[in-house]
């Protein structure tokens, strides 16, 4: 198969960097640029000493995308819809998948109450996909541009999914409370982030309100509009990878038998090569960490109460190994190609 | 004033441990004897290289109560009632502050059940008290046995308390999200506590039913009878000390202003030495990590639903600091004395 | 190519579900047994509940040696030479690859003195190789059976190895302070490898002797014969995986310039594709985790003394990911082949 | 006993903050004044929300020395020495315990030299005492200025102390590796000092010079002209307190038998009540974490080769718990004062 060529743009961040990592192992990808906002200039290998590559970091301009195929973008909200129109500019046939929050909205109205900024390109929103392909598979065969879900929505999402599908109008409320190591914050240099800050201690944050709750609240109403809006608390947790979300459900109506709610589950993801159901165990972060799995499990606590677990690596499944995979079921690969690593389970 | 004699019965375990590294600084208590079923004849320092003391572990034998005022028991369930017979046997005078659960119930039959032991003296669990000073403090003051309360239930408890006592009728529904370090387990010796298995990854357990809930439900109920059934999820997280329960009501009827839910927090614990009411921050265990304090948030997501956040130090507050702090109220001594330590924040 | 038929004894250990991570990304092995002593008749997926396979464990036995081309083995010291007796004569041609230490010695005695076990195939151990590739790769060609160099060796090996063949007659003495990873101690069940003994502390530990030296000095000594014993210490620091060795070597005469000595580094290692010998930086055990790298540096301190920092991920080129390279020398695979993943530097 | 009045400038670093937290349990201190650069006019208890204090944060100028009879000061290199000279100004009494390098050296031209800057005040230098109580406690009792150690040299003086004063003349090399916590490095937010830079990493820095080796130079020349210089490594590991220095000494004769070196130890620490020589343990961090203990064992591996190991609380026993210590001599209070508390070992 001819190799197609790609660039990552902001390839220094925590995304950028996993990218690059499962990338180099992909047979079909001829990595081509590394753009950098800071270290433009400089070697690839400065920044990460044990990588043996001869790429150099280059600006984050458009006119590279004349010798691409597809792209990664890791920019900044607001930045990344700018700078995608001057990409198809430049060439009209690139494949964009932006790990940012710019295209992963249908409606720009939420998208600018949620980030506060007015979005650059509309127009493109409307064909935008958002890149879950255990939902949007068929639509994200056929699309140019992907906006690649948050990491609290991959790991809520495909927890619920089943739920919202099968129980379309009788859930009442759903609580997801997630549990999150702290590479999801980026590579931001804040006190918030230092060892001392983070080790030995959990803490909730955005308790009000975080950016991920519209992207949630959007998606599972795509599914069914009747479902209510969910109650959202992230908590840092002292480790670097994974995301544990525990989402509760409570129901207007009886729920059928424990076994017989897992089934829509096993049903469901059947063929998902990434989706492990659990059998007995719950699922923990170390069981998907630097994978591209998602593990999940639920336990039935009333008759109209459930428990959902999903857990999932914040930097794979919940960013570069998902943009990935969504390369692949774009270009027509084999959807785990580059992806096959089994968890780090120690 | 003068020293009272005290001993621990289960020395070597984590709380046991603990209440010996409090009381080395109380200026009332004289540290008598000190037992261990696995380590009984070595020297206590042998274990702990570097603690200064010359006492040596003996049995857990009643006959030694004849020789101290009060003693702290945290021996296995089902053989703590059996040992209290017996120490009262040797004296009817000894204060005893237990930190299983033997003692933490007033209906038997749901020890019974929750534990699965029958209960050695039933007589005896109608006048001991649930050590929760915050809740129980004037009974605490005249009680012979404490039923000092679990981690979970502590950090619960105290967050919940003004809601309870201030919405008695009107909660339709109660969730609480703990996570905890590991050292809630104890000293227990097993594959899930080793490092490699806690380290960078968060994981759920007894997720359909932990032991905790009936002591919570009990002493919810005790407030208030119409109050519902908590739901309850347990999980670890990479750490050693520390509990932050994240906890979610829903009620019948629309609350008041958050502001005004606030007052009752800070009415409720005006006069608490040890609650820590926060303004504008959110709890994490590294506010309160090595004291005995518990910190407390609270934040109105919508008209009929709340969000609470409740962090302790799980070995202090829920265990060793609280168990202290039940000595000092019994004693008469100042409640916090060899509890004025100001948390480990960094 | 066809593929070879590979089984793993011990399999369920940290090195044994590590070989089979990496094998599961191999394209010319067959992966046809797993065994475990505790597990026998268990799925491996039990074990593992997010890993998807339906190999099922095994006795360890040496019938099932008829069906295979490879084998590795991790079992306890001793039992394993008894077993590659019996394997040996199942399958005459069968290549193993031995974890442990019973074929790591040229001589008997220092097996026997420093593992107080009779060695039970002493014969064998003169055909066996030291399976440290970038020493030994001619040797490994055409081996039977290797012995596996242990994870301190390799990183304090790979260290000295330049050293030691430009400077024989004129090093005084060798110091290796190695810190390892808990992983290390493999799942041992054991209190010292508890969390919360572990989390937050650095300790030594064999101080006086431990097992690794005799190997580390029998092949320092096969090099250069006139080498000093080098003097060692371990230390257990809170993490999972990963060794950084610190060496000091001290010098009879003076020595060149720094940069002289790196240029010996780069000269020996230039078509080393695991070694990275860095030009600036430090080696980290970030720089290499999870990878089969060796991360390398050197600083001259004064005329006859030098520092040696060399750094792997003791789970990977300190285990299995080694056992794997040989196996891919001795089958003329590739050397890295399903060994390309590039570290997790974050 | 009347209560002395103290000040704290620079008191939102981790030394400021941890010497804070102390004297909040210290009888005789009565605590007036708090400064901070950056945040100088906010509450204490805005930074630190579980602190219940009422103390607000001030600028830090000297004329504030009028109301105080000892002050801490932890401000950047150079700066202090300045500071220092308008403090004595204002108070010519004032009792100085300055937390930083500008009065450990009694040469200034080490000093400028290490630390690249001209210092202000070389004539209080001559008078001011480098404040490690264990070896210089009758002229801190006197000193009106106190160099409090920098942690490392506080950890590796220690180990060294007895060898230096009884083996003067016959050391020919020593080196100390010292693996340190992060918070070593106090608050400053930079990229290195992040959780996910850290977190399961070990590495060196400053492998050819750092500023504590000149420090613990001529500490070790003022007891014994004759030693050599020593080789020193720091290193980072994913901890936020705690340094063990391991100390690799090689003797010009042979040496007594390690009892008798023991001994040694034994001697010259017995009234010391905050040095614990072992007695067959290794020391780790965990044995002295949170206290203002020193564990220190040794092991003699050949003739004329010792390892000495030290382990210290970097922010207790290697900041501010020596620091309040060296306050207490001064103040001829008992040395221990408020620095009761025993290690948290778990």
């Amino acid at each position: 198969m001819k190799k197609i060529r790609v660039g990552i743009f902001g390839a220094t961040g925590y995304a950028g960097l996993n990218i690059f990592r499962i990338l180099s192992n992909h047979p079909f990808v001829d990595l081509k640029y590394l753009s950098s906002h800071s270290n433009s200039g400089e070697s690839y290998k400065k920044l990460f000493p044990s990588f043996n590559t001869d790429l150099v970091l280059g600006p984050t301009v458009p006119e590279v995308a004349e010798d691409l195929d597809a792209c990664f973008i890791a920019l900044p909200a607001g930045e990344t819809s700018k700078f995608v129109i001057d990409l198809i500019k430049a060439n009209n046939n690139i494949i964009v998948i932006d790990l940012g929050a710019d295209f992963r909205f249908k409606e720009k109205e939420i998208y600018e109450r949620t980030y506060n900024i007015k979005h650059n390109c509309p127009e493109i929103l409307k064909e935008s996909v958002y890149g879950l392909p255990e939902i949007n598979r068929e639509k994200i065969k056929t699309a140019k541009i992907i906006g690649n879900p948050g990491c609290y929505p991959t790991s809520v999402l495909l927890g619920l999914y089943p739920i919202i599908v099968n129980f379309k109008e009788s859930i009442e409320n759903i609580i997801a409370d997630s549990k999150s190591g702290v590479s999801g914050a980026g590579r931001k240099i804040a006190k918030d982030y230092l060892f001392c800050e983070i080790n030995e201690s959990v803490k909730p944050y955005a308790a009000r309100f975080h950016r991920h709750q519209p992207e949630m609240n959007e998606q599972i109403k795509l599914i069914s509009s009747k479902a209510p809006d969910l109650i959202f608390t992230p908590h840092l947790i002292p480790m670097q990878r994974g995301i544990l979300s525990t989402i509760y459900v409570f129901f207007k109506e009886n729920l059928p038998g424990e076994e017989t709610i897992k089934e829509l589950y096993y049903e469901k993801y059947k063929n998902e090569m990434f989706i492990r159901v659990l059998d007995g165990d719950l699922p923990s972060t170390a069981m998907v960490k630097s994978s591209n799995l998602c593990a999940i499990n639920i336990c039935k606590t009333s008759d109209k109460t459930l428990k959902i677990f999903s857990a999932i690596d914040n930097l794979i499944k919940g960013a570069s190994g998902q943009a990935v995979q969504n390369l692949n079921i774009i270009f027509d690969f084999p959807e785990n190609l580059s992806l096959t690593n089994l968890p780090e389970v120690i």
